[in-house]
């Protein structure tokens, strides 16, 4: 019996052609106990199938506790359910297994950067995402018009390949004040607010607790207690971008409007306004008071920074961070 | 008979569990006159109270004229009414009278930092607000799951303790062209636009006429006829900004992407794209040439000034502000 | 017989009163042909005129294939609706007309700048747009208490006197990650993407392929290829702003958090963070190391120039650029 990368149980939405316009997967597993995996193979097929309701419950009886209340609601539910079961992390072939692995990332089974996510935007249509679901792009005219003559409004939240993450997964102990800019595929840890300001890409994002006022952008991960300010930047790879994944470490401050286009370690500042490009050449102080003019690449990931730009001289200079941000408690201690 | 702080009468929308999700009181009153007092005394118990209709009628026929129209159809509606009596401005105790509280400052009865919102955090639940209402956050599977089999599509627009305010209250003379961006218990006074990238939080607000399209932060306060430019920032004191609670005065303009750390007087202006902060080195001009060094903080609550960064020396000036920024009267006269 | 500048047939949701609210024209047309001309000159009369289903039904009869799928299906929805006529493009005279040069802009049948949009704001009504419907302001409270006591939620979206796009029109060949962000009256052309952070105003564009994750001010343009970086600002002439309508070339790229009030030419780069004004002093550095101090406003218009903040000195510098932005592949190819 071959392993078990990923397996969902769920439903599929489809456009008049019957194509899948989105999936929701309420409890997805990764690596599941052997168990599980005799089950699975025992009642599903590799890949994506469609599955009656009998099989789903002749699954959920022989693995008991694995499927959650959701599932087994859905299971009750008489609905056409859809199974995806993956034995590899290859790169993406389905909708379907978009979804799955997006799923995968926003219930914090799994960390950005460690999935196959390769021809992802090939493998998601764009949806028009409307207050009656997800709809397809072409199919939107009648569905404006019949929404019309009912006497009914029709919002057009997106146009977009990837929705938004909270009408498919809403992670314990977060707050997000703008659910609109929150991707699924997004990881929020634990105690993670997100201000309306704040912004989180699929494959991206914060383990928590944080608080995110600024922009993850694909890729980049931020780590515990560390605060993004208002506007703040965490530059891409995608577009404009440089070749170099973002990431920053823990009891981290970007200031407000303040960007980084290099990975930072523990314990970092960058003063508000600020933006910290890879060729920023930047004078590193020591405490006895010695510089070194450094490209900011060459700081890439050290602990104990404090990026400023001297406001007498115009230059851009680091020290010593003496004093770790302290996230606010009073914001942090009710999520 | 005692004085009475604040009184509202409205709904309560709750969870499974019979606790409050939030409350929607359409016309608050802050001390009333002698006569009101007598008559909510007369009728209601201190605190948070279920209230009959009957009661209601028989308190809205005593005091006449105070209802509006709203109130008195909402006690005509046969609903379940919640009173709530706070005879001191003491810290928060409830859900019902935090809500109170936010609809005062947004209702404009109160000015931002003049309320106690002590311990706010702890008495608001943090809520999924959704397309068909506030939902616990325990309960928002099973709300998902029965969407699904009916066919609707359950739209989840934030996770918060706060709600966005165009959904309890719109006051008169405004446009804000992104709702979800502005917190039950902002203030925005009349003749205020925000547009889609103002941002403004509970307990802070616009006195306007005020153009914003920057972020007002907890306990910030913006005088008439100032304009916050894109993505501008007003630094908050909750998370990486300072002890210092920001206001800016009147005919002020904070360029696009520039922010203050500082509180600013009338007629100041920071052109696009600079940040100043409390520690910022500030290089004051004055008209015959002089220079004089300071910490930005020193400029605190000036007027007058304008604040530039030298685009030849890098160098943080400040100089008299010659220009009072004018909002343009074509946009602001049609508010 | 005279010609017709514009003409459309689409429906008007009215207020209590019977003032209009809006206007959705599903296939808005200018400058038709004459046989066209002649059509809507025997059916319809100019201005804004309520239109009977059999006046409808005749036109449609004797332009053909000018109607397309969606205005016959309104036409057969036996709803009332409205036609404008417009003979020439005057200043805006009614809600109608306004709606049906917004449509122009977003249909792409008109470029940014090019229509006559004098009035507009005098006659859009300042609407709050819920997830019922647009709704006049002060029917407001009684439209909330309606929904409390019939157990609907009801939401709104904004206050304005713009509606968003994508409830109007939705271009093809374009995604949108955050519609509330693009104002009906954008000009979105064909491949372009706009990101959470991206923000188009009415009469205002990217012509297509593009990546938007900044703010496309009212009157601003950007040209194919060119990529606006998240939060940067192009500095609009209504609130704030100067005199000079800010266009931008193609190839061009507006790094994250910066900034321009000045036109921008082909493949020219502001690095991320920095902000240009039109009276920015500019280091000008050509490639023989000569330096020329020019006012930002000289390079209006100017190609290849690639402008930084120099981290040594602070001094704001151009140089030749020698690298056009590459717009990623992989983002566009699957618009």
């Amino acid at each position: 019996m071959t392993d078990i990368f990923a397996f969902a149980l769920g439903t599929t939405r489809n456009d008049a052609a019957g194509a899948p316009l989105d999936c929701f997967f309420p409890a997805p597993i990764m690596s599941p106990e052997p168990e599980v995996v005799a089950a699975i193979a025992a009642h599903f097929k590799p890949g994506v199938t469609s599955v009656s309701c009998e099989t789903a419950r002749a699954y959920a009886a022989a693995t008991g506790t694995t499927a959650n209340g959701t599932t087994t609601a859905l299971i009750e539910s008489d609905m056409a359910l859809t199974a995806v079961v993956l034995h590899e992390d290859t790169p993406i072939t389905s909708t379907q297994e978009a979804y799955l692995k997006l799923h995968l990332l926003s219930h914090r089974l799994a960390l950005p950067n460690t999935l196959n996510l390769g021809d992802i935007f090939g493998h998601l249509p764009n949806v028009a995402w409307t207050s009656e679901g997800p709809c397809h792009i072409q199919e939107m005219a009648a569905a404006q018009l019949a929404a019309l003559r009912a006497g009914r409004n029709l919002e057009v939240f997106s146009v977009d390949k990837f929705p938004k993450m909270t009408n498919y997964v809403i992670p314990p102990g977060v707050r997000i004040a703008d659910a609109s800019r929150i991707r699924l595929g997004a990881f929020l840890g634990d105690g993670t607010t997100v201000m309306h300001e704040g912004l989180v890409n699929f494959n991206a994002g914060a383990l928590g607790p944080n608080m995110v006022e600024g922009r993850i952008s694909q890729g980049v991960i931020i780590g515990a207690h560390t605060d993004l300010g208002g506007s703040s930047s965490t530059m891409g790879t995608l577009s404009g971008g440089g070749a170099i994944t973002i990431s920053i470490g823990e009891h981290c401050l970007i200031g407000a409007n303040a960007g980084t286009g290099i990975p930072l370690g523990d314990r970092c500042t960058i003063e508000a306004g600020l933006y910290i490009t890879a060729g920023t050449p930047v004078s590193q102080l020591d405490e006895f008071g010695g510089i070194t003019l450094r490209k900011a690449r060459e700081l890439a990931g050290a602990d104990d920074l404090l990026f400023i730009r001297n406001g007498q001289t115009g230059r851009v200079e680091c020290r010593p961070n003496r004093k770790a941000i302290e996230l606010n408690t009073q914001l942090h201690k009710h999520n």
